[in-house]
């Protein structure tokens, strides 16, 4: 059987997800792509920077806007391991984050198809495409092996 | 007439808000109290800092994480001139603050008691108690002339 290979940019942000799991760190791994090239990657870290806005996506984002210089990331796409939280999915709009990619859904903590939805009110100014699935059975393997071992 | 004179805090997170406009960002202002004191203030500042992310409520959490070694800031109050949107909203979820006292609603982006109400899903981890309306006039007054002398 052959599998159809991960886009590159969900395989950097699930090796971005090993690395957080490898310091002890929820293994969340998100990436900035523009014009085809990774320009940010992160992984969660709120515990190493003692910073609780530290997670995958803000880290990214920051990244990107402070490497691009812009505030505003308008043609840029967003992969990230899990559904992103109201904190991240709001970080997204104010981003003009053009293209969000998610591996695994998050019932418990998501925002975008779960609990506050952010970018279906009225409210949100910018609102990116959503492609949600590809490679969640990796990343949620990732959480699940990673909160067993702590149990 | 006596008008009864704002809490400290709210006054202090009106004064760095003066100080956003001053530097020519959205005029909103916050402080994080612990134990009476302020601990960290900060100002609306996504323009000079090229950082989507630079709300107040964002940097002033961020300091306030960073003076106290802790993502968590359990005990501690978030004073900000505006009802904070839905990143704001998460990461005062996120850093466990205790009690959100914000001055102006926002109906346009406002995450509280509007559009997402981010503290109101069952997702929601942690929900601080919220006080709404202290300072109000003084808040809204500050983002109306702002906006207006950029017409």
């Amino acid at each position: 059987m052959t599998r159809w290979p991960l886009p590159a940019p969900m395989a950097a942000a699930l090796q971005q997800a090993r690395m957080a799991a490898d310091a002890g760190e929820v293994p969340i791994g998100a990436v900035i792509v523009k014009d085809g090239q990774i320009i940010a990657a992160a992984h969660n870290a709120p515990r190493a920077q003692c910073d609780p806005t530290a997670h995958a996506e803000i880290l990214a984002i920051r990244a990107a806007a402070a490497a691009l210089g812009n505030e505003r990331l308008s043609n840029c796409e967003l992969w990230v391991t899990l559904e992103p939280c109201p904190m991240c999915a709001g970080a997204i709009a104010h981003a003009r984050i053009a293209r969000l990619y998610y591996a695994a859904s998050d019932p418990k903590g998501g925002a975008v198809e779960h609990g506050a939805q952010v970018f279906d009110h009225p409210q949100c100014l910018h609102a990116p495409q959503v492609y949600a699935g590809m490679g969640e059975a990796k990343a949620a393997a990732l959480l699940r092996d990673f909160f067993q071992a702590r149990r």
